[in-house]
């Protein structure tokens, strides 16, 4: 037996017994005639005694050991003379009376503490060492409570967890698909999952009525900031709802793993339509942790003789409260972020409302003072705002203040992140217009249904067509998303043909979904999850790698294993492929 | 709103109720001036009347419906004249005040109902529509609540639930892998995991400490019958622990599952040498749901001048209780079992053991009546029994013996699948001998540890090392493997070396792990269920097919949405890959 507790739980209340530990030697020290040794595992420290008078040699064999060595000792519960309250093992300590090396251990590349010495690349190439560092540990531990609280919410609602299969079809649409070739049909292909989408929708006509997994699925995308080759979600579909029967129940799971990971009542999560997103925050998952809602400006912006507001189709700003303060320097740095590419402003007009009444404004020789106080009422603002006010064409405009509001957000440290404020986001349009090819595209997915009301605009103005989808969003970043399906062969095809599919490729595509359809499929819709994000968000972290064990890098490669790599052109031959390498 | 109730929980407390419900139309039958109709969801059925006294033409849409049309319909709960007591609801029905066609539903392929009139291959074209029927429901319900008691059992025992990649690096040993191409580097491939093995045994370097993961593999085996080629896991791995550690574990969790799903007590499981399993049963799965051990009979049946008993290596045989009444048309087609080329014996000898005291057997001309009497003592026989007996090589009799008893078994009906009798299997060779390559294999996989008191013979005798290496078997099913891992640098590259890796090979392949062991590595073991065979004994049938929501047929086909399929030469030009098809 290599154990008969572990290093997190003896306490006082154990004093006396005779007991055997296991784990890793955090850290040793010598301290005249004694040893003192961190004995580290999973569940904590316990800090183990090695005395000369009591038996030299195996003092000595304790002051070999170093760093990260597996050790097994036995000994006894006594009580510490100098006590560390900030643990809760630190009342106690073990007097060994045995030790046993287990395993060895080289110096590890970097030291396994809370905060590390070594860079992302090495910890990354040494994921099993970074795995063992508290923080790193405790964000799995974390995934593993919220992966148990979704299903245990989610199983006590009735649904019931299918495994859908990871070898499927390939469906040139949305994200590039990862394909697996296949051996046994030579020539042929299969293509992981991007989602369990159409197996999901498939379970509802099948009658399953609740289901949900915890699932992973494949984008070969190339990577942007923090997006993984393949990622986790929480996949939910149900039969004979609407809308609202899946905002309730997916608030609810919300609620649930708040209350339950966090200690955190999260209330009712408003609503907003993406039109009211988008006109007071420019963006379709706005942080509402904080307000500097967006304030429209044209009916006092325009025709006062500025030449740029006047010839902006949307003059709009926001109210920064109490940053009259805010330096030309600052407000500087303010102009050149919405003038990084990234944000691609031309520029940034800026309102100071003093303290004494009076407006101060990049623009003053444009404005008077009269109409600048106007701008303050339609801020209604009070002495001490500054006003920052962006105008261009309504639709870049909103994304370019979005920018500039989570900036100044940012700079005024409104976004806390022991602070949640969730929000669904209703309404989403239909379709979106891509330039590149020309055409719309799905906003969600070919199979989200559009409000019947708006269906007769498919043909006259695609775009003002709004779906029955939704979002939830928290603090800013979209978390899941979701839609009532489209259950109707006629309307499936319809939406098929406005997407640029032929008949042809729709039914090659999509056909055994179309004829599932016609024998008989509920009314039904669901929800997804991005699990990866929403537990670094829980652990209030950035970078959903944070919270993945063994995650891949921004060329999606593990290089802990050195995946991928090349394989032998046997395994070509059997698969009937051969590389090409030149077409690149 | 679609419902207010499912059509399984109307009962007589709800009397007079104005419900609302939604579903599939069961069957419909007209009686005198009233529709009757039978509503199914998943939760059950319940039956709502149309009376043309109360509304005709109500009736008269009520008789258009066709089988599985989705209805939606609202009306008062109901007495029933005539109650069906052997379903919840069977007190009651529905009188429809009104009805809403929510989709129609052409005539399905087969018929829904518990037993279907569609075959396999019609069935699994439309997946979706067998799915509908009760029992297959019933598997994937029972699949969904034995995952769920999984992850409860194992999150109390402390367990962290953690994602290993499913993008992984193809190690060409055991099965064949599933490759995926790396677009983003080209030529290069990962490979889809067969299990999470090495993956698991890192975050035991890690101090994981207790890991588990219901996770799919894949394997691109050639099918036989009943495999997939994903397939689902219960993974687990833990730290610290001897095997007997191990074995307690999931000898609970065996029986947590069996008391949680089916209200069985399952007992202390029993447990067999690898050795004494070949020896009584030929089989390293035995079912021992029935006696009927193997006895050896060399000591009898040899020197008697019997020229094919003297030659044999081994003479073993079975006593089939009770079977001495079974006719000469009966013993022919068991002689004929044993030479069919699946089983491959040359014959087989039987003796029946009189009510008279004398044994008469199909040697009698070589044996003296006294001499079949010492058979008969070997066997511990009474009358009325049948001896079974073959004869051969050691190991190739054995396994002839074993399909034998299992064959004999199945006649007498000893093969009770409302019984489940668990076994471990313990001590398993650490290596075999593979005739094909000429070479040892690894029997579990390379990273098994050997017992450490068969170390020396490694070099002498390879075949004769034990493993720390045990099954769980079930009724002769293999439902879990796993071992006690070498944690131990040196002990992994000498494992290597036995199975025939070059050490640059080695490094290449499991470098990263053999480099993990260096850092400190602690003794760890573990085991995998085989999730979907643990659940079609639960249910209690043959095929695992049966209890996977989209399985694949015997060709790794998706008959339903036909992968896998062709892609654009585009993607494979992105995929840096030609197609060559001539190489086969």
């Amino acid at each position: 037996m290599h154990r008969t507790n572990t290093c997190g739980e003896l306490t006082i209340a154990d004093l006396g017994k005779t007991v055997t530990l296991s784990g890793w030697v955090q850290k040793s020290r010598d301290l005249g005639g004694m040893t003192f040794i961190d004995v580290r595992d999973r569940y904590g420290i316990t800090q183990l005694t090695f005395n000369s008078d009591d038996d030299d040699s195996l003092r000595a064999s304790a002051r070999e050991l170093g760093r990260e060595y597996v050790i097994k000792v036995t000994g006894t519960v006594i009580e510490r003379s100098s006590k560390n309250l900030k643990i809760p093992t630190g009342e106690i300590e073990i007097k060994v009376s045995s030790l046993e090396i287990l395993n060895s251990a080289k110096t590890p590349p970097f030291t396994i503490e809370d905060e590390t010495d070594g860079g992302e690349d090495i910890r990354m190439k040494f994921r099993y060492l970074d795995l063992r560092r508290n923080p790193v540990r405790e964000n799995l531990i974390l995934r593993h409570k919220t992966a148990q609280e979704v299903r245990r919410f989610l199983d006590e609602q009735n649904f019931l967890e299918v495994e859908t299969p990871v070898l499927i079809k390939s469906t040139p649409e949305g994200a590039r698909d990862f394909v697996v070739p296949s051996r046994m049909n030579a020539g042929e292909f299969y293509a992981l999952p991007q989602s369990p989408q159409t197996f999901k929708q498939l379970l509802m006509v099948s009658g399953f009525d609740r289901y949900f997994q915890i699932v992973k699925c494949f984008r070969d995308e190339d990577l942007r900031a923090d997006r993984q080759p393949e990622f986790t979600q929480i996949d939910c579909e149900m039969s004979f709802v609407e809308q609202e029967d899946v905002l309730n129940i997916f608030e609810g799971l919300a609620k649930h793993i708040f209350k339950k990971i966090k200690n955190i009542d999260l209330g009712e999560v408003p609503r907003m339509t993406y039109a009211d997103a988008m006109r007071l925050y420019g963006s379709d998952k706005p942080d509402i942790r904080f307000g500097m809602q967006f304030v429209e400006l044209n009916e006092v912006a325009k025709d006062k003789g500025f030449p740029v507001f006047d010839a902006a189709e949307l003059v709009v700003g926001i109210n920064a409260e109490n940053c009259a303060y805010y330096t030309r320097k600052q407000l500087d740095a303010l102009t050149d972020f919405v003038k990084r590419p990234q944000v691609g402003a031309t520029g940034l007009v800026y309102a100071r409302y003093n303290e004494d009444g009076t407006v101060k404004s990049s623009v003053d020789k444009f404005y008077t003072p009269e109409q600048l106080l106007e701008f303050a009422k339609l801020f209604n603002a009070k002495p001490g705002d500054l006003f920052l006010i962006m105008a261009g064409p309504k639709d870049k405009v909103r994304k370019q203040l979005n920018e500039l509001r989570l900036e100044v957000a940012n700079q005024l440290g409104l976004r806390d992140k022991n602070k949640f404020a969730p929000l669904w986001v209703l309404d989403f349009p239909l379709l979106e217009w891509d330039e590149e090819s020309e055409r719309y595209h799905a906003m969600h997915h070919p199979f989200t249904s559009p409000k019947p009301e708006d269906i007769a605009l498919l043909d006259t103005n695609p775009g003002e067509v709004r779906a029955n989808a939704y979002d939830f969003v928290l603090n800013g970043t979209e978390v899941g998303g979701g839609s009532i399906r489209i259950h109707d062969r006629e309307l499936q095809s319809l939406m098929f043909k406005h997407l640029g599919f032929t008949p042809e490729e729709a039914q090659k595509q999509f056909g055994f979904l179309m004829e599932a359809f016609t024998y008989g499929a509920p009314p039904h819709g669901g929800l997804a999850f991005g699990f990866d994000r929403l537990v670094a968000l829980l652990a209030g972290i950035d970078s959903i790698r944070d919270v993945i064990a063994f995650p891949k890098n921004n060329s999606g490669r593990d290089v802990m294993i050195d995946a991928p790599s090349t394989i032998h052109q046997d395994q070509l031959n059997e698969l009937s492929l051969n590389l090409n390498l030149k077409v690149k």
